[in-house]
């Protein structure tokens, strides 16, 4: 495309920078903001630059925190023998607000995709498997997606952690609660059957 | 949704103030930010600002500009006589493009839409009309969308320019290039039968 302001093109390609936003998209936003109100544009553009200088990652679990140590992991209630290891912040927002969980979490940053390019070593695979050496960890829960990356991901965990003498977890696969089993898939309602679990404990919360 | 953070809530309900832009897409764009280079995020973040200091709108036809006469309406070599009316600066970016068009333009800033509260008095209709008092124009061409907002809009005009001597043209509507009649809706079909043209139009670019 081509703009009559070298301005609108520069916008233009910091826009289309963000994940799933095109040019034509893009432009949409940069219109708007030459619409809008200049508080509403110069308070977008503040809080952009917070982000970065007022935010940093958990130095123990890589959560998004306004200080060092997040307030989960400085939260003495929670008990930290117990980590749940997810792939980013929007999990955390997911199991927090079950409200069920109130352990630890460790932040991998991303899954294993070699088609991406990601690696293991992109990941804080590492300084969780750090984390376990100290002995006063007692489990570790896999709470990554259902799909390739996250199964070959959660493999890959599982070798890495298996010297060490920490029970290993990972969530329950099946039928989504509300889901009719006609609709389900295969390989979802075979794993449901293979990992049954016992009447009485679907009577808990 | 609940955030651990008062900055990325309201980052989350700044960047959900853009168009088509809800709450988990604008966490999307928050995480990213987070994530990339700080120069990046400074770089969005300057560039927010500059669209509301450096751009304006152009005093004469509306388009967005560096100067207070943007460079359409400041080309010599481009016929004044000639307004092209069109809903936004997109519309002028695809008319452009063509390289087909020499006059000037006349940017509304939006069509009558009473379902999103946009009256005749929130686009720039009257200026419009001001221009025609001067006598300078010698033709109008109406080049707004096709659809119930754009009619509405573009008859409001008709019967605001009609006292005026004036020649009150709209871009033609028919079937599109590399379209088969087939699947052409019957109005669009009807009209292209009542809005023939001489078959040797077609031949000139």
């Amino acid at each position: 495309m081509e703009f009559s302001s070298k301005i609108i093109e520069q916008a233009v390609d910091a826009f289309s920078k963000l994940p799933g936003v095109g040019k034509k998209t893009a432009l949409r936003f940069v219109l708007h903001v030459i619409k809008q109100d200049k508080t509403e544009a110069d308070k977008l553009s503040a809080l952009i630059s917070r982000l970065k200088t007022d935010l940093k990652f958990c130095e123990s679990c890589f959560n998004i925190s306004e200080s060092s140590i997040c307030e989960i992991c400085a939260n003495p209630v929670r008990d930290s023998a117990l980590i749940c290891v997810v792939q980013d912040y929007r999990d955390i927002l997911a199991i927090e607000k079950t409200g069920l969980y109130k352990g630890h979490y460790h932040v991998l940053g991303g899954l294993i995709s070699p088609l991406e390019g990601i690696g293991p070593s992109n990941l804080t695979i590492e300084p969780l498997v750090e984390k376990l050496k100290s002995g006063s960890i007692s489990e570790v829960i896999l709470a990554l997606n259902a799909t390739m990356e996250g199964e070959t991901t959660s493999f890959f965990i599982f070798k890495k952690i298996a010297p060490y003498n920490v029970k290993l977890s990972a969530i329950a696969r099946g039928i989504a609660v509300g889901d009719e089993l006609e609709y389900a898939d295969e390989v979802t309602l075979g794993r449901s059957i293979t990992n049954r679990i016992p009447f009485d404990s679907l009577l808990k919360k």
